[in-house]
């Protein structure tokens, strides 16, 4: 599928996206889902996660503000997942940053069959266990490392892993895609990365494949673009980023798309 | 009171409009409200809420995102609010979705004394035993039959019930308003049903009937169609729509409310 | 220190500021930080706390949606900061309002050593046992009293303490110093008081005095006015205070901060 065909199926489908996610950015990516054309819904009570998980088209694990009972909520959400062959993204935010969240995260990837390790630079390489300095969880890698790294964590994690950055890689531990679309303006505003990986779950929903989760990056990077166009810094640019996701076409994301082998 | 009136009264009373509700909307609903004219007060702590409820306008229990500890907070801070007369709004997000939502939900209506349920079709005809396809928290049932829903539900669950879509529908089980307001960008965001049930919350803290969750519904509506007007999309009508509720006047409220019997 | 000088070293700094706020305004706090120049993290699991608070550059105790749970989290993370000098914001949302968040912001003061208070008059007023009408948590006092107010208060607490409203007192409990910054269209949002709390952190990073404190409410006036100048209301205010905490230079900052000894 191209990029824009996903784009269209998504939104012919409509699919749900179950996103248990931290509390900083849950307003930001159930827009960001909505924009796109998928409907979010966020549940973390054990008691609903399972049920919620199992019919969802994709599900997101995000680790941004983590407590014991959510690693909980994640586990039973992820193997309920696993069962009905829903796609899980994994964003392993901060990981690196606390020895918690460094465990909590591996004990996601063991206990569950994760599709997609969504990440900046510094997270991955804290989650595959390659020496990293991380500062906090806006840090920016090397782009240039990027595509090593991808292919590096993916074989070591088992999953398809993308790393953004300035330029983003994708890699399924063989074959790794950069995708070279997007605006510094995205790294000044909190739960781009977040709103990434649930834009990757969205894709996913329709083609759970290195090339859907790479296409979700370009899909996302083109928005930023437009964004900030008319953008007078990071709050404008917030509110256009909506806008972006929702007015983007199928023609013209296959159009604008960089998606490359790397 | 014209609805003109009951915004005038509300700007001038300034109520505290105590919402324990989900994490994705917090800050939406509290902008809506202070934007619209009363105070937001969140608070969910089992040892503050009855204390809040207690001398609050109105209390607003919203299940977006639920936790067995939610649940009884939301309980203790309902009977608090039965106790001081202090009406109350039930938003049953998802209900439907899962069982964990539609027990708590009805748990909610069987031990507290709720003034209206505010719901769009698909949960509202969960919550109230009818036959209905709910998928996700975004569904929009037709609105041709809104008015028979409401009406339905109204005397199911003994409580006024608004039922929020393309057109809105408010009944108290006899009589039933039709609300003709609105854009189809409120579609786009999430929580504007959440938001709704904020300000449905507000007019009832200063006209608690069937008319006063009929306007603040009118008001909403005519929101969306000012923050539509320069809209690109659904963040930039985001940002507009609280401008469009702190700009309205009573007078352009009234003149411009399209309430009829339904 | 001037204040341009202090923004100038936090943007070369980029010190990781440690929040455990309100989940109200988890999103637009990360953001301000963001915007200002520092990197936002939030993290609010016992397991965690102490290790992300011990290297950050500063930590903001927020008790706007409390829990049991949360109380002890900032206990421990205000232990951790105060071993390892690291300067803390306790942001006293709603003291007053309800016992249980007066006692908690107490029991935070007895237990750390907190380096600024920063609060609206009610609320600091209620936490200093200074008699005063609280009304949810936008209250304004009246300004003519506000340097009083923060003097007595600092006495009282042992701390720096802000005192924001239509002019803010800064006051160690010696020396006051008035800003004369802002726009009041700060008042129509929730969370222009948290804001103002972590952006005093990202300035104690860098400059834990008196004036460090008085120069970051000063940034913000300024941001505040520079959002209004285009502002229709609270929506279009809100998305453009974080464009102009963005563009925020160091010079413009130094020439037209307005405070002065009081």
């Amino acid at each position: 599928m191209t990029p824009g065909e996903t784009l269209r199926e998504l939104r012919e489908r409509k699919p749900l996206i179950h996103q248990i996610t931290n509390y900083v950015v849950m307003n930001e990516t159930a827009n960001a889902t909505l924009a796109f054309g998928a409907l979010p819904v966020m549940a973390h009570a054990p008691e609903e996660v399972e049920e919620m998980a199992s019919y969802a088209g994709a599900l997101v694990l995000n680790i941004g503000t983590l407590s014991e009972q959510w690693i909980e909520a994640m586990l039973l959400a992820g193997k309920a997942a696993n069962r009905a062959n829903v796609p899980i993204v994994l964003d392993p935010v901060g990981v690196g940053a606390t020895a918690f969240r460094t465990d909590a995260a591996r004990r996601i990837l063991d206990e569950t069959d994760v599709t997609v390790v969504r990440g900046n630079p510094a997270e991955t390489a804290a989650l595959a266990g390659i020496e990293a300095e991380i500062r906090g969880v806006e840090s920016l890698g090397a782009a240039a490392e990027g595509a090593e790294l991808a292919r590096a964590a993916a074989r070591k994690l088992g999953t398809i892993v993308s790393v953004t950055g300035a330029v983003d890689h994708v890699s399924d531990g063989e074959r790794s895609l950069a995708v070279r679309n997007g605006d510094p303006l995205l790294a000044t505003i909190t739960g781009s990365g977040c709103m990434s990986s649930s834009l990757t779950a969205c894709f996913l929903a329709v083609d759970a494949s290195t090339e859907g989760a790479a296409a979700a990056l370009a899909a996302f990077g083109i928005a930023g673009e437009d964004a900030a166009r008319e953008a007078r810094g990071p709050g404008t640019f917030h509110a256009n980023l909506y806008d972006a996701l929702y007015n983007l076409t199928p023609e013209s994301l296959d159009g604008r798309a960089k998606i490359t082998e790397a």
